[in-house]
């Protein structure tokens, strides 16, 4: 299998900025996220404080950053990530039904605002899961619930309506939904996941909808799932100002290692995260040399 | 006296950045520094993990810079700051004969990579200063030597040849010198100062120089000396993921908190810097309501 020297997870500011630095760095780099980058940064307004931009649109922001990813020859690899596992002295990523190998990970995915949902973290693995991709199969014929946190995850619901026998899908964000007409759209306000008989069961504001496998889908996911074992506060991740975080070869850069949540911020952490991953690289070959 | 709100002590990217955050967050800002910016910067001939500047020529990234300065209306205030002093809820900035007053201090002077001469630290305030326009007066008359680290210290010895009898003038640099012919210029490597039957003596490989005073002038000064009471290590100062110094009220940001020394490292602990001092006025403001 292919081995990346450094995964980076996400396409903001800090996993471009993280991606450059490590490719000019001549490491060979796995940039994995959404082609259209950050979300957050698609729909900034007006970007004031990022210098050198003065009064930019989030879009243009990107653009530039687009422009550079590819003046380096950088292309993003459209994979969510389920889970990164330390495999002592290499990482492997999940993504779906594959298996991605690299020599040292740097996290970039954001920060999720959101809170879990009653019962979501107890019920995870057991009727809830965080990717269509990787569980889809287990519900194949059976009734799926998606809980979707943002337009992008519609792509996922029409997915799993491909494979399974009905797929109730809960929006939740302001915006209209355009699903296949399969997909039944309730647009109800969540409050919780159970589990009742054996079945889990979407509980709305005003019903309760069985399913046979519950999707919580948003753009990023809280940093402890997908590390098994990092060190986290809250909703960040915990690391020096090395970028460096609990696990030797694991980095971090951007809103997930806490604010302030400036785009900037992020840029020069993605910077400092790379140049750590490289470090740390080299120190990896040196010492198995030895 | 007029007090600023945050004064940003260092015109590179770090200094750049923390001025344009903190004047977006409306507090009124001193930018202290040479408004060619850094001559670091200017001078990188390419610049290639800038975020959304593909290959840019340091020159250029300076002038988006300055653009962004201008369109917030942020202007450069070219005066050396010789010492920052904490007075108790607000710090006095000493430049030259004038001092200059802010709620909050943000350290952006770069690091300097020279070590002290053998001497310089001992005869600091004995013979040895850092500041021409600051001691000129003690020297008039007199005969003082000038150690210049790059050309733009000759703007400094220029200065004194007008107030002292006699300046010899030691560039430790290879472009050649644009002085007044007052100014003497000797191209020697100097190997320290030392106190000699109470004159000072600028040692060279060669020969040994008296003078009444000795000025020793870098771009950046080492931020002990900067901040009396600040903690260092080496000669970076100490701070913790906020950007804060050990002196409440003091921040710092780019090169001088360490390595790497990166552009967009620096702009982004710019950034943070500049919202930790917004915070740490706002609380200031709080109490004193109180």
């Amino acid at each position: 299998m292919e081995r990346y020297d450094i995964a980076v997870i996400g396409t903001g500011p800090a996993g471009v900025s993280a991606a450059i630095t490590a490719t000019i760095r001549n490491k060979k780099v796995l940039l994995l996220g959404s082609k259209e980058l950050s979300g957050k940064l698609m729909a900034a307004h007006q970007i004031r404080n990022y210098p050198g931009f003065p009064d930019v649109p989030g879009a243009e922001l990107a653009k530039a950053f687009e422009k550079h990813l590819d003046s380096l020859g950088l292309s993003i690899t459209e994979k969510r990530i389920g889970a990164v596992y330390s495999m002592g002295g290499y990482f492997a990523l999940q993504a779906g039904n594959d298996m991605l190998e690299a020599g040292a990970v740097i996290l970039a995915t954001g920060v999720t605002q959101d809170k879990p949902l009653p019962g979501e973290e107890e019920l995870l693995g057991h009727g809830v899961s965080y990717c269509a991709t990787c569980d889809a199969a287990l519900y194949r014929g059976k009734r799926a619930a998606v809980i979707g946190y943002s337009p992008r995850e519609e792509t996922e619901a029409a997915f799993l309506a491909e494979v399974c026998s009905e797929v109730l899908y809960f929006p939740v964000y302001k915006e209209g939904t355009r699903l296949p007409e399969s997909v039944r759209v309730i647009p109800e306000t969540v409050v919780g996941i159970e589990r009742v008989n054996g079945e889990s069961v979407v509980r709305t504001a005003e019903n309760g909808y069985p399913a046979d496998g519950v999707f919580v889908l948003r753009e990023a996911v809280a940093p402890g799932q997908l590390v098994p074992g990092l060190e986290v506060e809250k909703n960040h991740v915990r690391v020096n100002r090395q970028m460096e975080c609990s696990i030797p070869g694991v980095f971090a850069c951007g809103d997930i290692t806490g604010t302030p949540y400036q785009y900037v911020k992020a840029a020069g952490e993605g910077n400092v995260a790379a140049l750590s991953a490289v470090r740390y690289l080299d120190r990896m070959k040196r010492e198995n040399a030895e």
